[in-house]
């Protein structure tokens, strides 16, 4: 499928780790790499208006194929102009393939060669999800990058069920490949492979050699110990095209994101701002803060003075007041907190790359977060 | 008690109501009247942030004395700096004095003559709030104008209770005023009296005499017939000094607001803005429209075109989608679209008090609403 109007550029990698700094235009916009994608499942970010979530700098977020085909549904969304007209977010949107809510989510999954039959979560539908079918719904949808559905298995599981899931995945991706029709949509191939690093290699390579435009990483931050998550993440990037861009799904803490960058990752996606801010917890460079706990009554110290939003001038005291009393505006001010940390992040991080000073910056932030920092020269 | 900062200025009575624009200045900022205060009960206007209150033309919010002393306490409000550096509102507040909430929320409340013994409908504490508690509450908050406590009583109610509450309003009404010390603070009195318009009209007499800076009209509102509410109102607003605001407490309804204002009213409060946003049920020209309905699966009209806030671009159908979904957002953009209406009304009342044609919109207006229109020419 030609595509046209994508640009991948690779600005410069790190001296001292794999951090990359890189860029990719797209027809709807730049999005400078290493980047943060804030996930708006179900066609909004948990809380937030898009004009908040444009406001603190985000330059492309996630729309999520299984949950908006099930409602309101593709042809709803396509009917009302696209994703992107639907929603109010003019700048680029990645959608994931449904794959990974075949495995979290839907009741009663199959996996069949031709595709999945599952039960929708929301009134127990019988429905089908073919490669071929999530291409057109991220098409109907109309999203800037599409992703190929993938087989997602739990861990820990046996090697043979990790090659045969990996085996199909690659299928699958092929597939995908084929039934693509839009020109101003690009699509990321996912890698597999559980926990086996060789599976994860081999994996890569075939899926490079089919020359997708983006790839992703899948199937990790299922439950597997973090420094488990990292060897992985290290040996698959080597084996991934350094000319395209490297998505790790579904990551993760603040931690993981700088793990990942080290690893020469660019994009990253996860509902854990979102989700954490909605139950209090707030991200800060000294580690989270549960904003419920009677420390903070009287203090009147911003959650962290140079996260800046519309209203980062309110106090910590202020905060716990709104979650005691059960108020919506707390999740809805801890939301955008916890996402606008996570973007001065990715803003920090490529600037220290710029200055070859990524070590540094992760050094610092790791002892800010009191984590051991087990990463020193990866890959 | 000498306070300064403070004018009110009649501007103009449309020719053909009771209708005023007028101009209410406070050392926190100016309040064209007519108008309409969101109600920030907790210290939060339900689901929004009030950089968004501010944008849709808000000029003065409420805060609630009843549910603040409560939760966090007037205590920790103060030592924060006050009401309008805790919540981050800059404009003017006005404070309720805890005497509708004695009536409608709290459990047990016993009515004696040195105040109200209560248990707090949060925690079931045992509480006691005097008039003189009332005032220094509402001076440790911080508000620009307070109201002094009154005794609010169910309707219908006989001629002897209603009398009795009547006249320790006025009583309590003085205790207030003598325990005023703030000077960047002003207090308004609160007529009471039931539906009886004699005792209304005593009542209101009864405080106009002693020189408040501001009167309410309250105890309406509280499940009377809408023509009953507006026969109270024609009777009282004659009685109230030409020279000094009218505040009508927990109105209204759109048709309400236009009601009031006809009838010399130049200040309303309402929670049913964001109660009824928050209940997908939107304010129009048209009426009321529900969001969950079927209709609007497919329907790309903004709620209102010419309702202007920062996503009024955005179509009923993805309002119905969050709606159904169960997606915060969709509250929280039907409050603000909602609280944007009223403003709006608010501010084409004024227009068309300047311009005398008042009675032109009103009959507008309602007929859009598919009301029928009681008013002819009150009082």
């Amino acid at each position: 499928m030609q595509t046209a109007g994508f640009q991948f550029e690779l600005l410069h990698v790190d001296r001292n780790s794999g951090a990359r700094l890189a860029r990719l235009t797209t027809p709807r916009g730049v999005i400078d790499l290493p980047t943060f994608m804030p996930v708006g499942t179900c066609g909004t970010v948990k809380g937030l208006t898009y004009d908040q979530v444009e406001k603190i700098g985000a330059q492309i977020t996630l729309g999520n194929t299984y949950h908006l085909a099930l409602r309101p549904g593709a042809d709803v969304v396509e009917a009302m102009g696209g994703l992107h007209k639907f929603i109010g977010w003019s700048k680029p949107i990645l959608t994931d393939s449904g794959g990974f809510q075949l495995f979290s989510l839907a009741k009663i999954s199959k996996i069949r060669e031709s595709g999945a039959t599952f039960q929708s979560h929301i009134d127990g539908r019988k429905l089908e999800l073919t490669p071929e079918k999530s291409v057109e719904i991220q098409e109907q949808l109309g999203s800037d990058i599409a992703m190929v559905l993938d087989h997602v298995i739990g861990l820990p599981a046996d090697r043979n069920a990790i090659l045969d899931a990996c085996e199909r995945s690659i299928r699958w991706a092929g597939r995908c490949q084929n039934a693509h029709r839009r020109s101003d949509q690009i699509q990321f191939a996912i890698v597999q492979g559980g926990l086996d690093a060789d599976l994860r290699k081999w994996c890569a390579g075939e899926l490079t050699a089919m020359e997708f435009p983006g790839y992703a990483i899948g199937g990790l931050s299922v439950g597997e110990e973090p420094a488990e998550m990292y060897r992985i993440i290290s040996a698959t990037t080597p084996c991934l095209p350094v000319d395209k861009p490297r998505y790790l799904m579904g990551v993760g803490r603040p931690q993981d994101l700088l793990e990942g960058i080290a690893r020469g990752i660019d994009m990253f996606d996860c509902v854990m701002p979102t989700r954490n801010g909605r139950n209090a917890s707030a991200f800060t460079d000294q580690g989270e803060l549960n904003l419920r706990n009677k420390c903070h009554q009287l203090d009147p110290q911003p959650v962290q003075a140079d996260v800046l939003t519309d209203w980062s001038h309110l106090s910590r005291a202020y905060l716990r007041h709104l979650f005691k009393a059960g108020e919506m505006l707390g999740p809805i001010l801890l939301s955008l907190h916890n996402l606008a940390y996570y973007m001065g992040l990715m803003r920090q991080a490529r600037e220290a790359i710029a200055h070859d000073s990524f070590l540094e910056f992760y050094q610092e932030r790791m002892a800010g977060w009191g984590e051991p920092a087990p990463f020193n020269r990866p890959c």
